[in-house]
This record gives structure tokens, C-alpha cells and sequence, in this order.
């Protein structure tokens, strides 16, 4: 099988990218366990510290044209399309976010149909595109009300994926992800940036800053269950698939609060005391719009795994420091 | 005040255009009324038969930009834009679908977003963005899952327009129009256009086909109603619109059999006895993927205001043939 990988050098994309290769095989469009032959990992960025012969990795541009046709080819089996301009950097840079967001995921999806194999793409959309007036716990039925042009732009994607599905230009699967947490790096432009630092931060040694209320409900996942989520989401049989091709993925709904009160009981008084509270009004208006709980009937149904506490995400992430 | 019309040939086009040339006047950005100096009529057929010194007509295909760029400009206070590729075309000519229901628009989007003025945009959408498992009685904040690439097309142009106005570079206002009934003329290429067959083909002596089940429910609005829709939409103060810039109309709903029983009471059993039932799957599995019955609350509080009966749809279409 050939693979094709965007956004390969982001959190995620990394670590599926070895995830795939330690696997070493994923189901082909004839529904066959078939060996993985090479991973073509394309980012903006330079992806570094893997090294394996099945790897190629191409520093491009997705919204350029050409980069994306000499990627994709009619050996590709499967795309995982990972590049995305996070939230409060859509926000900020409108024709950017349009551009990566919108333009070069269509463009990936031409792509794919002008091929002479069904090509199973799996993408991710995310929890921004709700938003108003929402339930506490949010069901797989409800309306679509982004309050970003993120949030649009995933919405917008979605739409267009399930329709180039449903005339059998593609293959697609988009997995609505929770927020990503814990992080590790450097804070980002998106608006949930927050919700990983005030973790990783105190961790370091560091102060963060909580730019929201305590009280606030995220919806959450670990990075290592956003790659099972991704393969998952990749394997599975099309005929399953009654209810869409989006999926509100199942997450863990914490509280920031609760959140601290986990690093504190695993870390200790101290390192829970170097998170201050200021806010800020433009990440809580943003972050707020986002739902904190979800049914997420449908991703039950189809067998996706929520991490079972917030411990267990700290947890994850003290092991990869390790 | 200068107001541009697209479609402006078409079915609703022409009636708003004679509308507005009879009131004489719309609310502008500040809230005032004000007397309608110009209209522009774009379309790529010709409009014919009204002649006003207030209005322009112009035959152009709203997918060039320079055509758009000469039309709309700093004077520019309105824009109604209605051109769209119809649902069964725009199944038949994916190409042709995305170029003027999403491409175009957007393009019309981003020429007024770069105006110095404000200019309020009041476009159609339509029950097509609905779909899958469905309620009898479809709520506001139901999922939008379209069924075909029409219905896709115009979910991704209300998403585009909500985040266009969020951000303030329009206002906007998308209208969610049940299915038009009676239209005049020859049929066309929506799936719907059955639904004004059955009734206008026996009242001009023809013969007409239903194609679906005649228990299927229908959601129908009259062309009165909707240009009555298009003008109230544009009038709406920008405050009252808490619940977002897509609004689902309040329609009417009607079974094929209720209509046909409406017809022969109002027109005869020879009349009525001239539609045949012919099923026809491609189209009985497009219009059946779109609701019959809506709650449409919003529009309800906004003061949109559907048929009273189909007594009076086809009193309405009598009245116009006289």
C-alpha cells in the first residue's frame, strides 16, 4: 500500500506516521490486510527524527498544485489529510485559513477523484463548527453553527467530503476530534492552545496562564488515542458507515478545574500552584462556543475509544517524557 | 438605493423585480427607508417584459468575474442573489453545480466584502441540505445532511455566508425555501418540478406524471409568498437575528395526494384525472431525502408567513393565469 500523509510533521501526523510504520499494514479498498510499502509524509515543515526505507518525506505547500499531484498517484491507496490552519490563526488570517482550510482540501479531493482507484481518504474536522445556543451534552443530530472561520471551514470540508463520497469520487472518513490534549512544545495559534500549557507548562517547571473560566467544559483526547482514532476511523468497513461519513468522535468531558485538581493529585501542590487565571475574552469566546460534552452515539457504535479519565492523559504524557 | 438581482430571469427573480420597482423603496444599512433608484437585473437568460426606467438588465454568466466587478460597486446597497444550478442539474453536472452554487458565489461574497460599504446580502437556500434519518416534524437545529450535491452546495454557501457577516464583511441573510409551487412554464431540471406539473399541466389540458408515492409529504411555498419571504428577509433589523443568518422559512405541508384532492375540488374531476403515476426512483429518492414538515420557529418569530392552504397555491397561480 501506498500512503499518503499531510500536515505529517504536526503532533498527530508524527505520530501516526510511526504508528502506521510500527504497524505495518492497514485494510485496502478491497477490504485486504495489505503491507504497507511507503508513506509519502508531506508538510510545510520538515518531519524529523524518523527514519525508516518506507519513509519519504517532502517539504511542500499543499495549496500548490503541482506538490500535491507528484505526491498522489494512482498507486496512492489511502490519504490521510492532517494540514490545517489552527483556529485563532484562521481567525486572525481569514484568506489563510480559506485557502489551506477550504482551497487545498478541495483541490485534494479533485485530486483523488481524477484517479482511476477509489482513494479512502480520512481527515479531521473538529467541535468548532457548533456553536449558539447548545445542550449540555450534545447529540450527534445537532445543527452545525460554527462561531469561527475554523469552525466553518471544517464544516464546509465535511460537507464537501460526504458528497464527493456519496458519488463514489472518494472514499472519506471525517473524524470530528475533540480538543488534543496534552500537547507538547510550544503553545500554538489555536484557541484551545491553553488547555494543553496549563499542563505542560507546570510540568516544565513554568508558569501558564488559564485564559478561561474554571468551570469551563472541554471535550478532550490524548494524542495516542487521536492516532487509534485516525486508524480506526481509516479501517473501517464502508458498509458501517449508515449514518455519515462525519463523525463526532467520543472524548473525555472534564473541567478545566477538574483538569488541575487531576495534575495536583499526580504532580503534587506545587507544580498545580504555577497555573494563574487572567482572562481573555477573545480565547473564551471562541473556546466557549465549542460544546464541552457530546453523546457521540453514532462513534460508540462504530467502536472509537475515549480515554477513560484525565489521569490517564497526564499519565500519557509523563510517559513520553520519560 | 441600488440593489443587483441574480437570476433575476428566473421565476422568483422577475416577481421580486417587479415587486421592488412597485414598492419603491427597501430599508438601507441605517435603517431608514429608502426610495429604490436603480435595480440591476443580471441573469444569463434575458429578462423580458418589464420595462421601468429604474431598471438595468444585463445577460451575463455570474461565474465571470469581471461581469460581477462592473456590476456591483460602491453603490451598491442590496444584492439578492438568487442564480443557482438546480438539483437534478447540478447531480447531472458536478462541475457545472460547484462553478455557480458555490464558486460564484463566493466570488459575488468576496466582491462585496472588499466595498467600502456594508452591503446586505439576501440569498436562497433550500430543504435539500437535509437528509438521512429524519424526524416527521424537522426541528431549527437539525443536522444538515444533504442527499445530493445541490443540497451540499447550498449548505457550504449558507456556512460561508453565516462567517462572512460574523466577521462583518456582509450581511447576510440566507433563506431556507420550501420547494416553489405553482411555477409557471415547462418543467425544469429539479427534482421538484413535479410538483407544479401535477397542478399546471391538467389545468392547461395536459397530461402529467407524479413520479413519487402520492402519500409523501411535501413542504411548499407560493411564489407570492416567497418574493413576500426575499423582501421581509431583507428588511429584518440585523438585531433579531440571535439564531444565525439561515433561516428555514415556514412552508407548508402537504401530502401529492392532498394536493391532487385540492385540485379537484377547485377545478374538476376531468382536471384532476389527468395526472398518471409513473414512479421515477432517481427522483423519488432525491425529494424523498428532504423533509416534509418543519417546526421552522425562528422564521415563525422573525414574522415570515407561510400558504394558509393549497386551496389558496392554486388560487394564487388561477389568479395569475387570468
Amino acid at each position: 500500500m501506498h500512503i499518503v500523509i499531510t500536515g505529517a510533521a504536526g503532533l498527530l501526523g508524527k505520530k501516526l506516521v510511526q504508528a502506521l510504520l510500527t504497524k505495518g499494514f492497514l485494510t485496502n479498498q478491497r477490504g485486504q490486510l495489505e503491507a504497507i510499502e511507503r508513506i509519502t509524509a508531506i508538510d510545510i515543515a520538515t518531519l524529523e527524527g524518523i527514519v525508516d526505507p518506507r519513509l519519504r518525506s517532502i517539504s511542500a505547500d499543499i495549496s500548490q498544485t503541482s506538490e500535491l499531484e507528484s505526491s498522489i498517484d494512482a498507486r496512492t491507496d489511502s490519504v490521510f489529510h492532517l494540514a490545517a490552519i489552527v483556529s485563532a490563526q484562521a481567525e486572525q488570517d481569514f484568506e489563510l485559513g480559506m485557502r489551506i482550510n477550504i482551497d487545498a482540501a478541495r483541490r485534494m479531493m479533485d485530486r483523488l477523484r481524477h484517479l482511476p482507484q477509489r482513494v479512502r481518504l480520512v481527515t479531521t474536522s473538529s467541535v468548532a463548527v457548533f456553536g449558539g445556543s447548545l445542550p449540555l451534552k450534545v447529540e450527534d443530530s445537532r445543527v452545525w453553527m460554527p462561531q469561527s472561520s475554523y469552525g466553518t471551514q471544517k464544516a464546509v470540508n465535511d460537507l464537501l467530503l460526504a458528497d464527493y463520497s456519496r458519488r463514489g469520487f472518494i472514499d472519506g472518513r471525517s473524524l470530528r476530534m475533540p480538543t488534543i490534549v496534552v500537547r507538547p512544545g510550544k503553545p500554538n495559534a489555536a484557541a484551545s492552545s491553553f488547555a494543553s500549557a496549563i499542563i505542560r507548562e507546570p510540568l516544565n517547571g513554568a508558569a501558564a496562564n488559564c485564559p478561561v473560566n474554571p468551570l469551563m467544559r472541554l471535550w478532550l483526547m490524548s494524542p495516542a488515542r487521536a492516532v487509534q482514532a485516525l486508524i480506526h476511523g481509516h479501517e473501517l468497513d464502508v458498509k458501517r458507515l449508515d449514518q455519515g461519513r462525519v463523525i463526532n468522535l467520543c472524548g473525555l468531558s472534564v473541567t478545566v478545574a477538574e483538569m488541575l485538581a487531576s495534575l495536583q493529585r499526580l504532580c503534587g501542590d506545587e507544580t498545580a500552584s504555577r497555573v494563574s487565571f487572567q482572562p481573555d475574552r477573545a480565547i473564551e469566546d471562541i473556546v466557549n462556543s465549542w460544546p464541552g460534552n457530546f453523546h457521540a452515539d453514532y462513534a460508540h457504535r462504530l467502536g472509537f475509544q475515549a480515554n477513560a479519565s484525565f489521569d490517564e492523559i497526564i499519565n500519557e504524557y509523563l510517559a513520553e517524557l520519560a
